[in-house]
């Protein structure tokens, strides 16, 4: 394990400046070595040329070509384990089972959209046959499908080191749709990030591909991140972090002189609702699920369950009751930066016996307090409370979740209409009772990008049907996903040629489909190998 | 033909205000009766609350549903056609034979996406069945599907009085969706735009469905589709016209408090290249498409071919003097406006004689000139002039091209490099020759949403696999399209349903597949009944 601390230009290295920083380790608090070297602004620009450079190949290249690439990262990635294991274990305090559980993710995730490229079918390809004789105008041949967009810059996220980082599912599928990318690595965890920048380099090369298809730049400030997305040569974007970092971001790209689409995986508070039945019959296995659900990883996931409505009584009671003891028991976490712990610890301490919310249980205090030092909380508030206090529906990062006691499930729709656009509700009840609550589930889709029922919305499944997005301000895109095969979409577009001579169509449109694709033809989905 | 002049506000009119306007006739110069009134801020927000009221219910009526409104929508149309054209002609003095035709579009543009709707496949229904037996988690069962958005704004263009329109290719694909559209009528045709209002109107109330699904409102300034646009009710917008508007709305949208998308489709110059080859041998047909492609419409289409690239020699001297003897032969235009025909006036004095350029011909003069009459025009440049006046790449609205004489086939390179985005690109050549000219081939796929071969750009085809659509300034978003059926897009974002039980499932996501659609399960594509 050799770190340079130089951002990865292409086939190149950058240089040694004077703009450096270190990794702290989250667990001791010591600085890590080596330092990391902020890219120059030459060196941003150097990236941005050879990704566009690059762009003319890669773009061009066979789905099975860039299937290879991707496997040849998994495997890259899968054979350094041990190294990159170590490394995110000092730089993010994760634990060691967690970080390989999320390079076996990363990996999986790798090779579904491997799959997904050398199949092919995801380009949608839509063939409207011409006809000379049509009258009064005779009709032209229209064929279309998804093209890559061009150089797209991905920003590390600090809470998935592996799965939303360098190699995560931004630049899997804005690698698998066809485009170069240029990764603004995390500063918490630089040191991951240059080995598994180091594994997707040593894939490209090995491949022979164009050395402009990945570079990686470091910096710990905001600059090399607004130059890469002022680049007039960028075409997308995708962020997953924050909500001011990830709003001043989409709002950089969509005011250039031209506009690029830019994703935003931001804020979300990820509401649970425990209908009465439910709770009164499976209140405990519910608190179980919970307190498993909003302290893993500490509480830093994006699909934490921060809020939790439930009606007052006896089985209200109970469900407290249960949930307070396991967090009175549980132990202190260490978070990923001290950022981070600092906005946790200040948030919980305006929460705590302000806005009408009271600290019903606290974890055992560290017995050696760190900056990264968080103890969990659960706290709790009434549903008049909720809504008078509109703070009490923002995100609060780490491991605390907040009880709403509603007086009726009436009071679930009114904090319902209240709440901001979020990644994922969730809803516990039996199959009967959710029948009763239709109002209510109708109003949670219409906030959020995913519905649960009856578990919880930690562990997003990668697949071809998840939906890891929302309404603002859970992302800046509706209409897209950031998990699962869907992701793709985000960095694509659709081309159309008419009456194009068939030697030169794509192989996606020709008519004798030697790919073996499923297209839309004359308005028929067929997979026939003529049409 | 009883027009009011008041906004169509859900089931009820607005009030006739103080705030009025009167459409001009572009033939005569004269001012139509009656007034009309710009909705007032309460109309605004009436027609908001409503279609927000009236997507609970209609964003979850099924396909067939939806597709029988845009049927009625159709058929009402038809059955008012001779006064729909006899007003749209007054107020646009667009001949009768292209309003027909207009009309004709506009119904079957309906019709195709009520069968879209019916079919139901375009929610691209995805299930991934779960596993509970997969170790070391179980695996969720996870389904999602496109849903519609919420209410649209729709801003009526000029240029199109009813496929760009009222209930046009925005409209129709907004409804079919599942979204309540509330329209901005163009001031141009305002009395078009209450006669197709009417129509949609009573088609909502014939089949009872909720009134807020659509509304009409009137202004001749910006300040109701500013309203409109920043109603935090309002869950897109779309918009075909200017630039300067286009950019403003589009600015207005992403910039609000929940940025919303926004499509606007704007600015194209649509280049056409002539290889050498296909100059040669079909220099009198192309001179022949080319001038009737240009002057459709009197050059008022958003694929108008404005710029017109060739090599230098024998047969481009040929082809300009076909062209230059079709343009001197050529009547004066009536533009739509006094407003277009000025800023078609004012572009063509800076461009003839100034940036290089030079007047070949122009059209015979009018005996009797309206502020409405244009002349066509046919501009000269040289390669080089044409890359140090970037204005001559910027898009001319009205009947005038602008050929660009080429030292040779490499300077079409260049000139295709400083190109903005497009809606088309179009390539003249023999087979083999357009082989040879990969290269540009290449430049112009990434510049345009469509590319033409040895065609013309006008006349967009509306179906499954148009692209309307490109790379800014064409259009705000380029992953999208305005016409054909891909535009039902637009306006939809998955939902996704995890561990949902059946019963509660929308229908597109149960195994029994009852509408018998095409869905991805578990990776593979399959319209079985059951899975």
């Amino acid at each position: 394990m050799n770190l340079l601390g130089t951002s990865i230009v292409g086939g190149s290295r950058g240089l040694a400046g004077s703009d450096c920083f270190r990794a702290t380790a989250p667990g001791t608090g010591t600085a890590l070595e080596p330092a990391f070297f902020a890219a120059s602004r030459d060196e941003v620009d150097r990236a941005v040329t050879l990704a566009t450079e690059a762009f003319e190949v890669y773009g061009r290249l066979s789905g099975a070509a860039r299937g290879e690439l991707l496997r040849r990262i998994a495997a890259q990635l899968e054979s350094v384990e041990p190294g990159l294991i170590e490394r995110a274990h000092l730089e993010t305090a994760l634990p060691v089972v967690r970080l390989r559980g999320e390079i076996g993710r990363t990996c999986s995730q790798l090779r579904l959209f491997a799959q997904v490229v050398e199949e092919g079918s995801w380009t949608t390809p839509r063939i409207d046959h011409g006809d000379p004789n049509r009258k009064p105008l005779p009709k032209p041949d229209v064929r279309s499908m998804l093209r890559p967009l061009g150089p797209v810059v991905v920003f590390g996220a600090s809470n998935f080191p592996f799965a939303f980082s360098v190699a995560g599912g931004d630049t899997a599928s804005a690698l698998a749709a066809g485009n170069p990318v240029i990764v603004k690595a995390h500063p918490a965890h630089p040191g991951t990030s240059e080995l598994v920048g180091l594994a997707i380099r040593a894939s490209i090369s090995e491949l022979g591909l164009h050395e402009g298809c990945f570079s990686l730049l470091f910096d710990s400030r905001n600059r090399v991140g607004e130059e890469l997305v002022r680049h007039p040569q960028i075409k997308a974007g995708a962020f997953t972090g924050s909500l001011p970092a990830g709003r001043a971001l989409f709002h950089m790209a969509v005011n250039r002189a031209e506009p690029i689409p830019f994703y935003s995986e931001m804020s979300s508070t990820n509401p649970l609702f425990i209908l009465p039945r439910a709770l009164e019959e499976f209140g405990e296995k519910i608190a179980e699920g919970l307190f498993g659900s909003f302290t893993l990883g500490a509480g830093q996931f994006c699909t934490k369950p921060g809020l939790v409505f439930l009606v007052r009584g006896k089985a209200a009671d109970d469900f407290v009751n249960a949930l307070r003891s396991k967090v009175a028991e549980s132990t202190p976490s260490t978070l990923l930066t001290s950022g981070i712990a600092e906005h946790y610890r200040g948030s919980l301490e305006v929460r705590r016996g302000n806005l009408g919310t009271r600290l019903l249980a606290m974890g055992a205090p560290a017995s050696e307090t760190l900056a990264t030092t968080a103890v969990t909380a659960l706290l709790q508030s009434e549903a008049e409370r909720f809504l008078e206090n509109p703070m009490l529906a923002e995100e609060h990062f780490g491991p605390s979740t907040l009880i709403v006691e509603c007086q009726s499930s009436q009071e679930f729709l009114r904090c319902a209409a209240v709440l901001g656009g979020q990644l994922t509700a969730t809803v516990h009840g039996t199959e009967q009772e959710i029948r009763e609550y239709a109002d209510l589930l109708r109003r949670l889709e219409a906030k959020a990008g995913r519905v649960i029922f009856n578990g919880y919305p930690t562990g997003v499944e990668v697949g071809h049907a998840m939906v890891h997005g929302g309404p603002y301000p859970s992302t800046t895109d509706v209409r897209m996903t950031s998990v699962g095969t869907m992701a793709i979409h985000r960095f694509a577009r659709p081309i159309c040629y008419q009456d194009c001579p068939e030697s030169i169509l794509p192989e996606e449109l020709r008519d004798d489909n030697p790919i073996g694709l499923w297209r839309l033809v004359d308005g028929r989905f067929s997979d026939a190998k003529s049409c």
